[in-house]
């Protein structure tokens, strides 16, 4: 633990209820951002010493002294069918938790931020997805006392009109991923086959500079597949290879091997998690100033942040001038696992004293 | 309007929410069984000297005296993709409907009953869907002001167990169907093409009885095309003809003309509104026993209700000794609009007055 993490350790502690997405188990058994985040943070409370009441579903899976499980399996077969699951969450979370018995509830799940009202005591949501369109008018309905949590400046800016409270960036546990400083000179991208994560792009910048690109990620809907059969396939080859989706494992392999990672996102992203994971094996990123890059990328010290395709080619060409170690550092910093812990104690805090 | 309906008149009005589900407007432009069943009973409350206040998506569509219009056009886009619009609707319609507004709310869509309990006056919930599995987890675990209308008593009791007020068949408008008393010696039979709507079982009945066999439906899905090309399209020719998605109008002049409507339904769908049509235009009904079928037929009188295939086959042979006129005076009596809007007035009443 840093000091910084040390020193935030609070002397009262909290009495938190912790509501996860009912689509998944938490920690997640492959696939689930959210569910990720919502484990880590529950495990960084705990450590930091106060008590968290998990209301999920599936066998428990965090330190959380108190685990209500809604559904013996998570029912993830009904996704995309029905909303029943979601409701039923959120009836039992608010069952759950009862007010005398938690100073706060922390609420991931979609439907459970409706019964705030209900309730005398405060309600943190991360806003996990946008906040353009049909989210942010469900956000600016939500009670007074749903309290709004960014996982960046960046998507707050997008609706600045909302209930926020506070930004804390998503974490990754940066001890999990190799640092390694002897990189080959492979570009790697990684991600889902959407235009707006921009694979199309990288394949024309790692061609200008001439390195090798390795792709990597999911290609499972059917307008994934489209887009991959009209913009990438048609490049692959010697010098751009598509390795498939990647395990825990390949993608630490990856990310660690590479010279750097291309992300040159062509959407808003509130958070893009793979940044965090490249930095932590030491690896820059050369990316676009869309959504939370400006703030997840130092420019010239982790990495570039480049607005053409000319900047980018250039910055592949420069990005020996990193030092992964200060790219390692930054990941440690900024986006270890103790330090979303101790910016979500922070805010439940404030929320705490300015109500009290 | 029958005598019945006339005496039900009730001297006291009452200030009643309805709340629809907002995927489709109020009454349906084309799709939507619930939706048009929530245009209907708007109408016909209203038509009893009953103040309602519609909370919907779209142009205003029925008699309510106050619209409340959540969206300007139903977001059907987004159905099976995000759960806010329903989550939007649910608070919109907690607003729109404070306690000293409205008597009761009758809610009808998915999300706004988790409210319930927010609020002083009674919730009725007609229960359009299923009652076993994920569905009845979440009527199950409502609050206790929410009470539950049934579409059939059949429905009722796949699930004694939860907070019944009443059963209120949905209804149709029977006017709007033609009496035909010369009718063709072909059978119809109408629906989506699921295994579950028994097209298969039709076919294999039809040949036997020696009648010529329409089939009408939508054929949208892929689980839909796949049992059409294996288990409906070999036995299509001349003696099974299938005449593709039908509209209103072409509905009514194919079951009009049939000698029956050929109901071979194999599980217990909570009402078969199909077979409605069919009385409505005097066209008896050959059914088999699951579900809402034997509340709606009355065997030897408007069809037959069979427990076999040779039965059924029996009964497609003997349809000419069923009368038109008992079919569609059936169906006044029983299915027609008024009388289902004198069924929940008489359950608000009822709950109002236990209340009271």
């Amino acid at each position: 633990m840093s000091l910084e993490t040390e020193g935030a350790l609070t002397p009262v502690p909290m009495r938190i209820g912790v509501v996860a997405p009912p689509w998944y188990r938490i920690p997640p058994s492959a696939y689930g951002g959210t569910e990720a985040v919502v484990a880590a943070l529950v495990d960084q409370l705990v450590a930091r010493g106060h008590h968290v009441t998990l209301v999920a579903s599936g066998p428990p899976g965090t330190a959380a002294q108190r685990y209500v499980r809604v559904f013996d399996e998570p029912p993830s077969d009904l996704l995309g069918i029905s909303i029943a699951p979601e409701l039923i969450q959120a009836l039992e979370s608010r069952r759950a938790l009862p007010d005398e018995d938690v100073d706060l509830v922390h609420d991931h799940s979609a439907a459970g931020p409706l019964l705030a009202g209900a309730s005398t005591r405060p309600t943190v949501v991360t806003v996990h997805g946008t906040v353009d369109g049909i989210n942010g008018d469900l956000l600016r309905r939500l009670d007074g006392s749903v309290h709004l949590v960014a996982i960046s400046d960046a998507q707050r800016r997008l609706a600045p009109d909302l209930n926020w409270v506070g930004t804390v960036h998503n974490a990754v546990d940066v001890a999990s991923f190799p640092l390694r400083r002897d990189k080959s000179d492979d570009v790697v991208w990684l991600g889902r086959f959407s235009p707006d994560k921009g694979a199309h792009v990288a394949i024309e910048v790692a061609a200008r500079a001439g390195r090798r690109l390795i792709l990597a990620g999911k290609l499972n809907d059917a307008a994934e597949r489209s887009y991959f059969s009209e913009e990438i396939r048609p490049s692959l080859g010697p010098r751009v290879r598509y390795v498939g989706e990647v395990d825990a494992a390949q993608k630490r392999e990856l990310l660690a091997g590479a010279s750097c990672l291309l992300f040159p996102i062509q959407w808003d992203e509130p958070f893009g998690m793979v940044m965090a994971e490249a930095l932590a094996c030491g690896t820059p990123v050369v990316s676009t100033p869309r959504g939370s890059v400006p703030e997840v990328v130092r420019h010239g010290e982790t990495g570039f942040v480049c607005g053409s395709v000319d900047e980018l080619v250039a910055a592949v060409m420069a990005v020996d001038s990193i030092d992964p170690d200060a790219c390692r550092a930054d990941a440690e910093a900024r986006f270890d696992l103790p330090v979303m812990g101790a910016g979500y104690e922070r805010v439940y805090r404030l929320l705490l004293d300015a109500l009290a």
